[in-house]
């Protein structure tokens, strides 16, 4: 099918997907997890063409890894389908009611954007969960997956639509744009006046290239360049744990800690036991000059390494004579995603809190924890780093807006 | 000053304004709208220069008189900039807090962008009514006035900058882009890396065209196809006055009524006084094909017609047999911003209300009252038309983002 038929599809049955009330909703996710269950070997067949093509192509062994699919995949697939399912429907929510003094009677309704594009990469599972949570938010969706999982996407997509089909719900509610030349996403980028929202999800690459060449609105999921701060009042026994828990506990995430940042009275005594834990992690260390003196056998960190997101096994540790150098640090560096401070001291940690630019700010806690369902949100479309409409992580909330109602009885302006 | 520097002074001094107490902004505030009256000739001789060079490039007289000023219009400006300071400030505002089994306490914190970027045509007084705005809440604002405008925009933004400064504030809080060339104007639609969020003020080519070219965040404040709907069970004793205000109390603003669509069983009583109503103001009708059985004199509408926001004294009509057909008509030619359906059946209102893809929909009112001083918000930055972060009337909360504050004691993620 043609892009633009697509997307005309797409803004008409819109309106649809809108109108469905919870238990409609929430009945076909259900039939479409028992379907992608059913359907697990048709889904597998494909999903195996994808595999041979990326082997044959060369791709690399993470990118295999995340492209695979297996049976126990494909439960987790339709159990987060499930989950989605249980999950408050955040439609027709009532956020504010006011009454002007001309009588006029305002609502501010929370309602579904209409048509999300979702543009992804090579991992299919995103397929099924960006349907899921979507579709529960009374959005029509235009999944555009990266071309290594074709096969896996069409097969999904197709399960997807047959389940909605059956439950007489009008199947493109999710369509996939199968053409995978390049130019068909330019395009799909430009389409404004069919689709609401374009969320990116994946590399750096991908998402800088749609937030350059869209002109529609975007949800921005960027990288995480974290830190954590040891301050001089911090109690140290915290610390150690909690910057093993960021820095190693998943690498290739954007809530892992990339950099520590250590107030200069406590480095004496807290670099040893820092150093010790992240060779007992397999962590290389790249120090400033001032820390080093300490981390004798680390590498000199360069301004370079304090502007990565390294996602390996891999720390820079900056050394500061107070809080708010901390701050000006991370503030220059950081990419606004999560930003943690471990002291006892309330006076410096409000100062953090307030003083730092990032979407979740922590006092004495891991930067693993930003996260959906870390959050309580039960689910997660992804984490932002813009400020405009979300920051940090994204529920099905965050994939709505809102309109007013307005009642009058003939009141006009004078 | 380079553009480059601007950029940077505004991201450094953004965490300045941040902190600012309320009473300090309003404080200042106050002192801007003071200078403003005290410097009225400098302010007038400027904005003279650039009156008659707008006379001399043989300016339109509509665009002349949005760029003249007088003492009374700068004494309405220092009024609107005192205004806000009477306005509640957004920033700090606990917007939500909950806690998560595992003990961290998650708090959601209003706080500013940080950086807007507002790019305007020739109106000077946008130039002060930006400032306070972004003042208030909390923002550093980088303002890009029309080049007709560029010597009152350099006078006003001095005596702004004047008296920060006076009152111990750092005046880079508010930039002006002094330099008119249009290459400027592109570079700074890509400074992502120092500006939050942008909104353009003005036609829909400058818009356009913001949109089409930034990588910062956009807020569209766009333009009103607006549509009034009477339905077969409409009091018609209200429909006219309501019908006449949206059209005619000021024509060149985007919540003017641009088109109604009429029941057809109402349409042998209604468009008789509909008729006369629209002679008596001089509004020129352009009707569908059935509604020019009684519209006789009346031009045939086009399908470019019902496409148009004529911003003129023209009206266009559509006939339509039911109320889904006069939702589809709306919804495949509005632009999102406000329509209006009359009608004492709550059924069919709610069905309007429910289905109409529009910023804000009304039941027996008129469409000019979409405007955030109407809504009692105080002020107005714009009129959103785009479904991310806000729609329709945007005040200060508006002009603000939030953040997660997470209080751990030494949680980490298993």
């Amino acid at each position: 099918m043609e892009l633009l038929e697509i997307c005309q599809r797409a803004k008409s049955v819109k309106y649809e997907v809108q109108k469905l009330g919870t238990e409609d909703k929430n009945r076909a996710l259900f039939k479409v997890a028992e379907c992608l269950e059913s359907e697990a070997k048709y889904i597998l067949d494909a999903n195996s063409k994808d595999y041979e093509n990326g082997l044959k192509n060369g791709m690399h062994q993470g990118m295999l890894d995340r492209l695979k699919l297996d049976e126990k995949r494909i439960e987790a697939m339709a159990e987060g389908v499930r989950q989605v399912a249980g999950l408050e429907d955040p439609i027709g929510t009532v956020i504010e009611n006011f009454e002007r003094p001309n009588g006029l009677k305002i609502s501010k309704v929370r309602v579904p954007f209409g048509v999300i594009g979702i543009i992804y990469e090579s991992r299919p599972n995103v397929t099924a969960d960006a349907f899921s949570l979507t579709f529960k938010s009374g959005n029509a969706v235009i999944l555009k997956g990266g071309s290594d999982a074709i096969n896996s996407n069409i097969a999904i997509t197709r399960v997807i639509r047959d389940a909605l089909s059956s439950e007489g719900i009008n199947p493109d509610a999710v369509q996939l744009i199968e053409d995978t030349d390049r130019s068909v996403t330019q395009k799909f980028m430009q389409m404004k006046e069919y689709v609401d929202v374009l969320i990116p999800r994946g590399s750096e690459r991908l998402i800088r290239a749609v937030v350059e060449n869209s002109t529609i609105p975007v949800i921005e999921t960027g990288t995480g360049n974290c830190h954590i701060y040891v301050d001089k009042d911090a109690d140290l026994k915290k610390a150690i744990p909690i910057i093993i828990n960021a820095k190693t506990q998943r690498i290739g995430v954007c809530n892992a800690v990339e950099s520590l940042v250590v107030h200069e009275s406590v480095k004496d005594e807290f670099l040893p036991l820092f150093d010790k834990a992240m060779k007992e992690y397999n962590v290389e260390i790249r120090a400033d000059k001032a820390s080093r003196e300490i981390l004798t056998d680390s590498a000199l960190a360069t301004d370079e390494d304090f502007g990565k997101e390294y996602l390996d096994y891999i720390i820079s540790v900056k050394t500061v004579s107070d809080v708010s150098e901390a701050i000006d640090h991370i503030n220059k560096y950081n990419t606004g995603h999560s930003e943690s401070i471990i002291t006892e001291n309330e006076e410096t940690a409000r100062k953090f809190l307030n003083e730092v630019d990032a979407a979740c700010v922590y006092v004495n806690a891991s930067t693993r924890f930003t996260d959906g369902f870390e959050f309580g949100f039960g689910a997660e479309i992804g984490i932002s780093t813009q400020k405009l409409h979300a920051r940090g992580p994204m529920g099905l909330k965050e994939l709505t807006s809102y309109k007013y109602e307005i009642i009058g009885t003939g009141q006009i302006r004078g």
